[in-house]
């Protein structure tokens, strides 16, 4: 199997090699700046450009890894139309193909988050993977598959939702342990001692529905709990405001 | 080492269970219910008792596990001076002992969420201890380090300081998966998909600072998907403000 990528960012660095690894080829890669391009052929093999019309039309499968906004952009430069295209993104519908006269396009997208500075284990990604055509999607599948597991079929409008539910389950609450990463530093306390308790939170719900093991003051409706840490948090203004959100959809949710 | 414990729920269960099992013996288990002392005692041994003043002054440790509230009463009816009793809260000072006449005093707090339905691997528990004189913190670092070499000596302002930063880490980051669960559950997701984005989100912080591996548009300041989330969570107008706040703080952290 030939694979050209473009893109030489984290989702391109990472897959690309994850793929290699598996046992594909590369043909180019493509960045706009062609010392990135170069890098990533040097650890990966292929050819390295800069300019998307550079791409030969002999790969099986294209992967665009590039920022939400430049996947149009790089539609527009593709040279021919039989080959399969694909993007990586969580947020791009598979209707950003459509305008233009591909034959056959889908989306890979694997669902974590991406940082080649970081090792990632591919067994524990999930894939979530759409195609306009049964054949794609079956290829797309088995690709997938020589890296995971975890490969499921997900429409358009299902990886939304999955995109959004995973800013909040993701992203949010990495801002929620930096949160604690400051509280603790400052009052000189190692943060070290709350990281067992952050595994076991992320642990449980493995076999959990979250609000069957939500703890806390305020599900526990525990009044002067929640007014003494307010009254701690004056010293924090700007996180006060989200303690009490949060305070008031748990005590809600439980009443 | 004989313990007597004055509670009979989650603490109470979970650590009886494991002091038992690295030795300890019980001598009365108290709850204001004789049905719940009797079930503990039916587990880990002692005798069940139902009211505090019952409780005979040769337990070599006193572990007070009732809700926060409820300390000082039981403190109140304590009938012996000599003895140490410890409570294991991680919100009360240890200045609740001070109105009364013990010689010697503590706090004996794992920072754990406890349910006694799942089970603890305390090995992983961090216990923060505190006591009146450093015979009787000696003591207890000795019991605490038979369950876990997690062991730190932590007065009640950094107690509560640990306290607020969980209630952030813990509490709030468990509320951040239910929100998820149910927009996957919503709109036919497997919510597993994202367990191991979650998991991977949690081991990061393990060996980095969080706000060093911060992802998701707010960091990005890619507005354009902020916008198209705001426009989903029409649909949870609940949780649309949360959103807002997280975004505004964390594209505030990254200016």
């Amino acid at each position: 199997m030939k694979l050209s990528i473009i893109g030489a960012g984290n989702v391109a660095t990472l897959l690309g090699q994850a793929l290699v690894q598996s046992g594909v080829v590369i043909g180019e890669i493509f960045s706009r700046s062609l010392v990135n391009a170069t890098a990533l052929c040097s650890s990966i093999g292929g050819s390295p450009i800069d300019s998307v019309n550079k791409l030969n039309p002999n790969s099986d499968l294209y992967l665009i890894a590039v920022s939400d906004d430049a996947i149009v952009d790089v539609l527009g430069q593709v040279k021919f139309f039989d080959r399969l295209l694909v993007h990586t993104s969580g947020t791009v519908g598979i209707d950003v193909f459509e305008p233009f006269s591909f034959e056959k396009y889908g989306v890979f997208y694997p669902l974590q988050s991406m940082n080649k500075q970081l090792k990632i284990d591919f067994t524990e990604v999930p894939f979530c993977l759409e195609a306009n055509n049964d054949k794609s999607l079956l290829f797309l599948h088995d690709i997938a598959r020589s890296l995971s597991p975890k490969v499921y079929h997900i429409s358009s409008a299902q990886r939304e939702t999955l995109h959004l539910a995973a800013v909040f389950a993701n992203n949010f609450t990495n801002y929620l342990y930096q949160i604690a990463f400051e509280i603790t530093k400052d009052n000189d306390v190692p943060f070290e001692i709350l990281l067992p308790l952050i595994q076991a939170t992320a642990e449980k719900i493995n076999n959990n529905v979250p609000a069957d093991v939500q703890t806390g003051p305020a599900v526990r409706h525990d009044v002067k709990t929640i007014n003494e840490h307010l009254i701690k948090l004056e010293n924090y203004p700007q996180w006060k405001e989200l303690y009490q959100v949060f305070t008031n959809l748990i005590e809600k949710s439980t009443k």
